[in-house]
């Protein structure tokens, strides 16, 4: 039996809560157990510097932890001077997950910009933040959409997150920090709705893993992301339904040049 | 009539929630109206270089605000590698004030690190950090106090700030943000429990003005502040008891020194 | 009687000198007993981007100390990579209260830049960079007038600051560094040439103060800014009289708008 | 037929030079296809704080790239004041991967930092840093073991990597930078010598993949990593019959405490 | 006799390799004894602010060393947030050397940004530099014929430059670190092609130096970079025959223009 | 006939005031014509980490210049998060010309830091630098020893600096600004008091220069610096005659030792 009672197979306690601060597109508290992470998304008139001109927009990641998210205080960034790796890494995995279900023609030359705050660290903050920052997104899109700024909702399909390991022989999934921190091997798998694989990232800095150890991690993995998905859809309410209207590559013009 | 209903010398309303998040040794959420700050205290066994070998303690404090605590996004500092002026500003005042009602001594060697972190901001950021820190900074100390570290409250009595102003010609109360940005005077006031000031900053950027406006906004704040600190006692429950045992000035002296 | 012999309402020996160096538009040394500043006024065609396309312009402050302006050696902000928050703080302080007198379409848009330097600091460097300041604003002000790229003089009024504080239980004007640093209570105010107040600081960080206490400290505050008024009058000579022949919030059209 | 003549299961030439510099305790430039990366192995007395007297040892990896390694010109870091994000996650990826072959009581309280500098890069660098590193660390062991610092060789077993991708629908081994930009699907894969995982990172952001993509992929690294192994063991020639002589997990007193 | 055999006068080996990497618009590998430094030269379309609209172009040097290149290893400059001043005092010296031989109305209003970066120091780097980019340089001017966009080679002399010193009582030329790190007097100097001085640096930090010393020095130095331009001319092949076809102060009409 | 009416070997009016400002155990203002600098020396108990333990002091130095000491105001370091390149290299020179008079076993194991803060430049700030520093040194040391800390005077020799170019075909000394933008070359040499050279620095980035310039360059200099010397001498008065009574290589015991 694991340490919070739960089985293998079981994630813990999710809510996600829409609308959780009044001033972003789209705002939404994720819990899932004592991990609690804010996720706003902004809408930004401006684009990249390699999208500029292009029509298309993009979609940008920021993760951070309050200093007291965690057991032991961690100095903000910027009494170092320092993005910490860690941070770095993870807003680049949440970028590149949200991006995986978006038709950039669709959006229009705009970018949105994710910020996934960590209140409450106690393992998986970086797959609740894809998990949570999926809904953001949707939300911040539809504000688009009820603007008359966009027409049709950009969001290809659903993406999810959740972590996966081995703690103490066994195959695990949504490790709440105890067991992440015994973890031998130690993986975060993104999948969307329609059950394929965004990214993948297995660790065993403590442990090397076989091909059979992997098959199970994944398989885990497969069954909490339908979950979470579940449940994201549940959030979104109505609103699900316009998610995955138009395809990844569809090219959708603007209306400058229809 | 003020734009939410208010009187002009009535608080919006307050909540203080303690225990918000489980890893600092003091946690609480302050609500005044729609702004909200998580204000965390995190003991430290070391103090800042100008205090180490004193036998006293110190308190220093960090503020910042989410990205999109406000209308508009603000980058973060770190993306920029400048903590922004008017952060340093704060966390300064924020400081000041808490130590205004420490007792350095009994709070023996150590550094109590406050970290006021604003999750929207709605007017009067500034001053609800300093309502809320206050209470975590209580509970900081109570858990050494119940660790047997040390044995009395340091801290000599309660302490709190409101924000007033001069807003269409009318003394105010609590300004939230939009009374807050068409205010020609502003004007953030500390207070502690014995009825005298432990700070006053009043600016007027967009109109000079006179000693009787002074003395009214002076008068408004002392009833708000007097309002808050009810409402500190109320949170802290019997731990309030415990405020102002020993004074600011009496040597006391650590347990290796006895 | 005080350390150096003075009255507890008398002000150290001022003095203004401009054209103290030949490049700045406005080049003033304002020496207060010991503290010795460099205030310089630049023109700058450009404006802070709030501002761009108002036809208005805009007033910023630096303010910085010499490394060894003082008893101990500062190591300078670049050495650390940070600008000290005191240094930030003041810079703030000193650019609100000569915005507080500016006329900013009168201005036109354009930004004057304020650079305070320390050469030697004995208390009150901040306020004496205040007074400083305003006669090289005037300077520079006039220079824009004499060039003929504005027609009036967009300074609306005279601004000029003191410290006051409480040492040894007296309320005393113009704190010399050894009697701040034993001051209990700690006061900066700026004043404008109407008797009204522009900005109050108050910091009982050592003990709190009451409202009697406050109203000495003001009046000794006023007495000496008038004081520090007239001698910026005398600095200034027959310039002196173009201050304030405008009022604040005057509309003042741009020669492309006429 | 792919860009360059190669087989779907084919790597480019690889080339492994030792001691190609002269002042690092190891030196290697491994050449595969025209990535080329110089990678040393510098021996520090010093842990990082989180291993001070624990007896154990460390490694840190260091990448980066010269600024005109790419075809177009990168600014280096330093000019931005940003190590880059994607720098910063490869050099995490190293240090992992390197850790996870090290018995760090073997090793002693000592740190080895890898740097891995790409002259020029035509895709796949970070693998080739990770298995042109892993050389180098074992020529900087040597030297510690034939100064008598160390009894035994700390490193247990290989470690190489490798990417491979899914380009215009076909799975293939070692892409070059062309095929690279055109994959949907990107794979960085870690093995040890004993043919288990070290690090699997994949990366759909231009399309998602499947089970069975991924089996295929997994199938191709395995291939290319053994022969990589088998290059890094003929390299280092008789040292390479040290590696692996204890295990991971092998407790390794240090001469002090024997 | 010198540490490594040679006479006073006598330059360690020289090997010049162009096209070292295979993007740069010019790319060499310039050997001098066990001193190495790959020396690129990137065209940018871009011009620095002060040149912008002049019709006029640019020349900007970076010089690094790589962490390992030294005997102890050199933290990298992104580590500490400071690009150190010796590196920024050579870069400098680099930039003021190739500047010296270009005329910049016949490069046309582009940048060269020259990067040298250290991949051994053994002594001398600084002036190994200078003279492997001057070829560099050529080779990116000659890209720029080649592809039509300037007309004639814009570089109107060669530039060369070699170290020299005191060291044991003895003018020697070309120190190697051994040498450099006993020399009491030590001097870098800059020659053309037409024999005179563009640059030199002479320091005695260690002991004075007079005129009959600086004399042989400046012999000993002469005699070195005249070989060093032949070894230039040589490497260039009948490209050396297009340098100083144009001097530097002929004006050069650009095509707009005539 | 110069800009100034100078003859071409004539210095400026040169004022060398001591105790400027009254803190520092050494402060200079040196006036060569309209060039201003404030020379401090600061004695530091503790030494770089690369002297710790040796018994031997060092020198360092620092120089800047305020915002408006020149025509056009330059941003402040901070602002840019970086120390320009040119200030760099300049402190590097004041510290190595200083270093070069100076008994560091006599000085003992501490530091003394030089700041030099250009309050207004017209040419040649970095030779006026120096020449001032040195002053501000010898008063440092004399403070050292009427403390009985150090016995002796620890500068062997006196050290200045001046500037000279080539200026419309005249060879000239001490170049005030609108020369020094006009000159093709350029110099900076510094000389010991036994005549000497401690640095040059010719620069010819306009225009190449040959040996006979070169010469009679070198000569302009020497004149120059053999008055700046008398000044210095004058200035200093009978403390001048403690300067060089021990050399720079003789070791002194601390009283430790003896």
């Amino acid at each position: 039996m694991r340490i919070d009672g739960r089985d293998n197979a079981q994630l813990r306690d999710v809510r996600i809560t829409r609308n959780y601060t009044k001033y972003a597109e789209g705002s939404v508290l994720i819990e899932m157990g004592d991990t609690k992470v804010i996720c706003t998304a902004t809408v930004d008139d401006k684009v990249p510097p390699f999208k500029k001109g292009s029509g298309e927009g993009w979609i940008t990641a920021e993760y951070s932890m309050l200093p007291r998210a965690t057991k032991v205080r961690n100095p903000r960034d910027i009494s170092k001077l320092k993005i910490n790796g860690r941070a770095q890494e993870i807003q680049r995995l949440i970028g590149r997950s949200l991006r995986s279900v978006v038709n950039f023609s669709a959006l229009g030359e705009r970018e949105i910009l994710i910020d996934c705050d960590v209140i409450q660290a106690d393992g998986g903050t970086r797959t609740a933040s894809i998990t949570g920052a999926f809904v953001a997104l949707v939300d911040a899109c539809k504000v688009l959409i009820d603007s008359g700024i966009i027409e049709k909702m950009p969001v290809t399909d659903f993406v999810a997150a959740v972590s996966v390991g081995v703690v103490d022989g066994c195959e695990m999934l949504d490790l709440c920090y105890a067991e992440d921190s015994n973890a031998l091997v130690d993986m975060n798998v993104v999948m969307s709705g329609n059950g394929q694989f965004v990214e993948i990232q297995a660790t065993g800095e403590q442990a090397t893993f076989g091909r059979q150890q992997l098959d199970k991690l994944l398989e885990l993995a497969e069954g909490g992301i339908n979950t979470l998905i579940k449940l994201q859809k549940e959030a979104l309410g109505s609103l699900a339904d316009e998610v995955g209207r138009i395809s990844k590559d569809e090219k959708i013009l603007s209306s400058d040049e229809e």
